[in-house]
């Protein structure tokens, strides 16, 4: 498996497109785009856990029904969420993009990412959509057109053989506020041309869900609109897979690493973020008490300040484990930190130990920093994603609708 | 009933004293306090549900088995909490107590904030406690002791009548930062020389502390080190309480209006807020589900930024309701701010109602703001306390150590 150039567009047959059609005020910034495939894809889709989910869930679940689809529409700028003729709305822009690209309106998966409670302006979409270009190498503009606070396009792809012929999985993703496990306003398209049906797609996308993206929080808030779906067009010509096996194996693989490169980025550049945090909890139980601290490590405010101001303030990551609800052996646990800078104990048997601060400030001054927490009751292990807590976050969220 | 002053010394036969004994660096600070009652007394607490649990905790929990206490010694500066020697200078602080007020060992409560991790320094307790001076009137020096990240001394008092006695009820207590449902760096001093059975007090304290203490968040961390303690030495003279009846209620209704006020100035004075948010939710189907979703309202990094920003963002409230993990209609949903502005309806059976924006920001613009939400399922009604988050917040704990 190796990683390759094209994101979205990377596996055959796939095109994306996007467009500046007026949802949002900015006379620059893109705010639709679209997928699509030659032929008709196996599909599969997770959403977000939250009760109030948005419209477009609600018509995607239901166009994902016969694990069928070759289309997707995005747009940015308003999250058709609580709002107004959320269902009706959400229906006319799949119903647009299926005459803009023809193909059915139930073969389209429809996504929203953006303001809460305000009508989605259909008209605009409607009125402009036919006009957009759809190239077979334009990952880069539809991941800037799904962008809301993000600062970064994000954006991936990996090529990797299946029953002796090279196949290729690639996609795009944004997200950046109300991110928490369970995916928040994380908006997720991968391709694959490789044949596999939609119930083995579900299998591992289920499956690694839950090592990637609901491992990874920025600020603790869960969205009404996450999605992440997967479509494969099978223009690789391998042989379809259908149950476990080898190739299952090596699609897995493959699917990992792009949701864990989206996954970290998603992470790292979380809202006012100036670093990426990695906690590791190893030595666990069990993998879900390690999931569990490693989360609640995550997402603490006060490891989040601490690690923005560089400060090795170890006693809040045992304070995190403390409330996480995770039974754990308060007396054996090891913390380090950890950087390209190097690497330091700061607390080994539950206790202090007397290290280099200033060594320490230099380790977590770096943009990507690691928890590493040790245990001894088993070998459970996981790794969450997360960022510090900045000034910029609550500059972001304080007025975040103007 | 009625508020009165003299704080933790109001009731009968209640001393106070404080000192700066060296534990923090600070020239000036206090950071030893302690609380004397003329003889013994019925008492019980509540405790942190960290799992990680400072030593004081646990020696205190030892102390109060026998539901009888005399005394309370709380340092500031250091939380005792994973340090070398825990439990064995707890013990040592405990008894440097008891030489000091000529009480007995185990009838000291012991209560520590601060920094954790760190060995606390002893000896600076144990060579200066014999100087602290006890008073009747002394209640704001010792307040002002168990201050760390607070900005604002806590204190409150109340009188009313039982069994025709007048009886007080008055407390300090700490708490800013590292708060959160079930009790984060919180601690709390009550005292009352109404007459009243340990065991009563323990019940009266698990009921009123869920509707209190459990009530605020400020950054969803809970502390290793939280306590609330209620001290009653009978001094008022009234037949003690030994079971329910109207005594027992009226003593309730006097001891929750003492918590709740000291819980909202808690979240008042949460770490960088600029307001204090109380939200209330009601027309639940139960308690627990007005008091789940009104606490998941108050812990939303989004919403506290937005109640910064005096932003109605209101699609952030439905946001964090519905992954609150609780039940509702999304669709029967009302939503309005208000503050001594004025109110101001701004979701309707769960859709944007059009506002008046400018009325909105001003109302959101002042120190306490409040957020209710109505439902249509039942007459389950919870409030919660909580406050905005600021640049300040971050700033404060991003260095909190140095």
């Amino acid at each position: 498996m190796k990683i390759i150039e094209g994101g979205v567009c990377a596996a055959k047959g796939f095109k994306a497109g996007a467009m500046r059609c007026g949802i949002r005020k900015s006379q620059t910034k893109k705010d639709l785009a679209m997928i699509l495939s030659d032929c008709m894809c196996s599909a599969s889709a997770v959403y977000t856990t939250n009760r109030v989910k948005a419209a477009p869930i609600l018509l995607t679940r239901e166009h994902l029904a016969d694990g069928k689809a070759q289309a997707v529409i995005v747009n940015s700028g308003n999250a058709n969420a609580c709002a107004p003729f959320g269902i009706e709305n959400a229906r006319r822009e799949a119903k647009a993009a299926a005459r803009a690209l023809g193909v059915k309106t139930e073969d389209v998966i429809v996504a929203s990412t953006g303001v809460i409670g305000q009508t989605l302006p259909i008209e605009a979409i409607e009125d402009h959509v036919d006009a957009m270009e759809m190239k077979y190498d334009n990952s880069l503009t539809a991941a800037e057109a799904i962008m809301t606070t993000d600062t970064k396009v994000k954006t991936i792809a990996v090529e990797f053989e299946a029953d002796g012929k090279i196949c290729r999985i690639g996609g795009i993703c944004k997200g950046s506020g109300m991110i928490h496990p369970n995916m928040g306003t994380m908006l997720c398209f991968i391709t694959t041309d490789c044949a596999i049906s939609s119930e083995m797609i579900r299998k591992a996308l289920l499956t690694l869900v839950k090592k990637t993206f609901n491992r990874v929080t920025v600020d603790g808030d869960t969205s009404t609109n996450d999605m992440c779906t997967v479509l494969s067009n099978g223009m690789a010509g391998n042989r379809e897979i259908a149950a476990e096996g080898a190739d299952y194996d090596v699609f897995c693989e493959a699917l990992h690493t792009v949701m864990e490169d989206l996954a970290r980025k998603i992470a790292a550049d979380g809202e006012g973020a100036s670093k990426l945090m990695t906690c590791t909890v190893s030595g666990a139980a069990d993998e879900d008490t390690a999931e569990k601290l490693a989360k609640s490590i995550a997402s603490s405010a006060l490891v989040k300040a601490a690690m923005f101001g560089s400060d090795a303030n170890w006693g809040r990551v045992l304070c995190a484990m403390g409330y996480s609800g995770a039974p754990f052996d308060t007396e054996a646990v090891l913390v380090e930190f950890a950087s390209d800078e190097g690497s330091i104990a700061v607390c080994e048997n539950g206790r202090g130990l007397d290290f280099d601060e200033d060594l320490a400030k230099k380790i977590l001054s770096r943009d990507e920093v690691k928890i590493n927490v040790t245990l001894r009751e088993g070998t459970g292990e996981a790794t969450c994603w997360g960022c510090d807590l900045t000034y910029d976050y609550v500059k972001i969220n304080g007025d975040y609708r103007t």
